[in-house]
């Protein structure tokens, strides 16, 4: 970490050692984080919240130090390689989202999140959306005004989805979106009114959680999580960090639910094994980091989706299930209608399956949209919610705490992030497709357990990568395909029109 | 953490809050150290050494930042009340040896010992002292250049000594110390021709490790960690880290040892209740902060040897011990015995017991000074360790490994470290029997399991105030006496005498 400068070092070479020196005070910030959801005892909470901010006002202060964009200019004009020119384009991105935006914004806006999030937690447990809202509306003007800076002349809500999808185009997204939103819905509908009955009957009643933990460590195992990176523990809400040294899962136990630990540690694995797939060599650079989170949540459903709810998966990992609940008494296809049940009259986004999840996207992505150019004010969005949920989905919350106060986003500010999510599965299935075009025999490599090619193939096509290329460049690389919805939906269209026999 | 400065804010307020900077990223570096020693995979080294000196520098440049340096004048010059003039008394102090001592020396030091690292281990590990010699060498060059900077007036041990122990004299220490050996000296050499016999055979056997980790929680419970802001895992080299809304403490299990888990984890609760003790609301600046090395040992030795060692302990936690081992069929007596036993032939300090301790750390504290000042060259470490255990302890290494490669201290450069050990020891007596005057039936208390009055003595007498007395003040305060040996000795010779028939 040695800041020194020589005349011999470049100012590609010291701009890095800089990026270097931000992306470690970054990653300290994660294990902070990790520590806090994981470790941390209840009463940390205070010093906890001033070593974070401490951290990430650090880290702001690096990259928009003077110095900082002086060295990234004259790393531009200095002739970059093909690699440096792609690290160039990352940092200046980065440089200029933070240079652009006031301090006193950013602290404003992390202050607005400070209050809100206790404000949305009490309005959510008494079902009162009027405490909420005027903390969503100031939400709705400090990030308006966020955008503003960063660039007057576009939509704002363009502008905040590059928090999370940098170098996906909107329209892309939102044409994507479309597609989905258009199948699904009929899809769903279609389930709804036929009557085929899934045998899900083995899978219910109750299962010990210390179990239920043994059984998903096999299942990490099983799938190639090495332990020497890595490690399991228990969230509320799980989630996975770290780096390509110390990559961890999180998962969660529900006695009467042990397929929801298990999918929950897949798709916590395919994101491990997204970063730890990042170079190591490449470490604290932009190409030794993820590319986004649709890229990383691609990880995580491909895993989750593609392999875990898969039939052949089954064929090898029920006896390992078996072996740790005998009392479940189910073959494979048994196993496998119970891993895709469509629940059609599920409220609850964190707990919809496959097919209905994309519709919870949807309705957040097109509220907030909405929210953000002024076309819907704060006070409508209950029914604005609820209307939607009804057209879409055919059902209507009876409270906003089962409604448009279900989830934590809002309150931290974040609009533009909920359509990664679907993204990330939609670019799954397109990964996957192109895997097994290249992979041969792939489902019966999964079926007998072997996982070393899909996992390998992803390193070559996907992690290893980093940020050196962007979204789009990266999935053509990948697939031959420009990012789009077809393969997702050849998926859903034929998995579960064989399922439903509809 | 805003760093905005309006004309209404003072100097003070403005260096207090670039102070509260410094130590929440000295905080977070606290974090990433627990987990590097209780929770990271194996493989998480290379990507968290870099985290830990990305924030270790910038504390580093935060501290020495002429701003820092220009307001902490600014704040002397502007009449500061009695509470700042010792908060700007620590700042001052933290300031000039952080400024004074060049970047590139302190980088220096901290390569130096990440190479004299591994070498110490193979040196150990192999019995070859020549392995390990030249890295000892460079540390004793560097660190003589190192203590030049900061004062080359002063004898550099001297100012070696200030880095853990900043405010206690190092003529004074080195009296207490040279006390303390001439009293052990002669005891052990009695003791070691002593025909006693002590009871300890209760104590031996197999001690299942989770029903030890059962017991020492039952033992944090008891003596009053509030789990609300602490944890207890295990570690290697047991220890605690924290503040004063986060305080863990760390143990290790050995089948054969359940008074050795018992005891490190009563040892590492005195850290933690220290910690605990500083007030909230100072919490991230020098008020808010312990006072120093000596005075943190002082109150994890005080619960172990003074509380956890005593007869009135086992009166009332016999029973519970025998609870998680109804094998162990001992009378109290025989429990305090065991709990006092002297190792007359150990040659290994941290297995030593309370009384050969301190010679084992009069030895390196001798032996150090005079390789520093140059009396004692590094080839001639070996012989001169050898002589002196023969000296004092009566027993005499047959290895370097069991010998002067035992500790890691010198493999970091750390020259001064080791004395306050034994201080800590010495300190604990002298607040215990304090303690014993001002509290009523104090030894009642402990018999009956109620520890609230010492630990509120101990809050009120010596953790509240941070780092706002210095040292010998601290101690005046909290005993009426200066910090002095004699109420240690008295301790050790009643207690040793009537254990030992002397």
């Amino acid at each position: 970490m040695a800041q020194s400068s020589t005349e011999a070092e470049s100012a590609y070479d010291q701009l890095l050692s800089k990026y270097k020196r931000i992306a470690n005070v970054e990653n300290a910030g994660g294990i902070l984080s990790w520590d806090q959801q994981v470790m941390m005892p209840d009463e940390g909470t205070p010093a906890r919240s001033q070593q974070m901010s401490a951290l990430s006002a650090l880290r702001h202060e690096l990259l928009t130090d003077d110095e900082f964009g002086e060295l990234l200019e004259a790393a531009e004009e200095d002739d970059p390689t093909e690699e440096q020119a792609a690290v160039l384009r990352e940092l200046r991105r980065d440089y200029e989202r933070a240079a652009r935006v006031p301090n006193d914004l950013v602290e404003k806006i992390s202050a607005a999140s400070s209050e809100a999030i206790p404000a949305w937690k009490q309005a959510k447990a008494e079902d009162d959306f009027e405490k909420f809202a005027p903390h969503l509306e100031k939400h709705v003007e400090l990030k308006r005004k966020y955008a503003e800076h960063i660039d007057p002349d576009r939509d704002a809500y363009e502008v905040l989805f590059e928090d999370y999808e940098p170098c996906l185009p909107l329209d892309q997204a939102e044409d994507i979106l479309a597609d989905v939103r258009e199948v699904l819905v009929s899809m769903i509908e279609d389930i709804r009114e036929s009557d085929t009955e899934l045998a899900v009957d083995s899978f219910e009643g109750e299962f010990d959680e210390s179990e239920q933990e043994e059984l998903v460590r096999d299942a990490l195992s099983t799938l190639g999580y090495p332990w020497d990176r890595g490690r399991l523990d228990t969230a509320p809400h799980p989630f996975s960090s770290g780096t390509q040294f110390d990559a961890r899962v999180t998962t969660r136990y529900d006695e009467s639910d042990p397929l929801g630990s298990l999918f929950s540690t897949i798709h916590e694995f395919g994101h491990a094994l997204y970063t730890l797939g990042l170079p190591d060599e490449h470490y604290a650079t932009p190409l030794g980091e993820d590319r986004n989170l649709s890229v990383h949540e691609s990880q995580s459903r491909l895993w989750e989706n593609h392999v875990g709810r898969s039939r052949a998966f089954w064929q090898h990992f029920l006896p390992t299930f078996t072996e740790h609940f005998p009392e479940v008494d189910a073959s494979v296809e048994e196993a496998y209608e119970a891993a895709n049940q469509v629940y059609d009259d599920n409220l609850i986004r964190v707990e919809a399956d496959e097919l209905t999840y994309h519709l919870h996207i949807v309705i957040r992505f097109e509220l907030e949209r909405e929210l953000v150019s002024g076309d819907l004010e704060v006070e409508d969005v209950p029914e604005a919610w609820n209307d939607k949920y009804e057209e879409y989905l055919g059902i209507r919350p009876e409270t906003d705490s089962e409604g448009c106060l279900q989830d934590i986003h809002w309150a931290y500010g974040n609009f533009g992030y909920f359509p990664t999510y679907s993204l990330g599965s939609i670019m799954a299935a397109q990964l996957f497709a192109a895997a097994e075009e290249d992979i041969d025999g792939l489902d019966e490599k999964i079926a007998s357990g072997e996982f070393g090619d899909l996992r390998e193939w992803l390193r070559e096509n996907v992690h290893q990568h980093g940020r050196q290329y962007e979204t789009n460049d990266l999935v053509k690389r990948a697939t031959g395909e420009d990012f789009a919805a077809d393969d997702f939906l050849d998926y859903v269209e034929s998995k579960y029109s064989e399922i439903y026999d509809l």
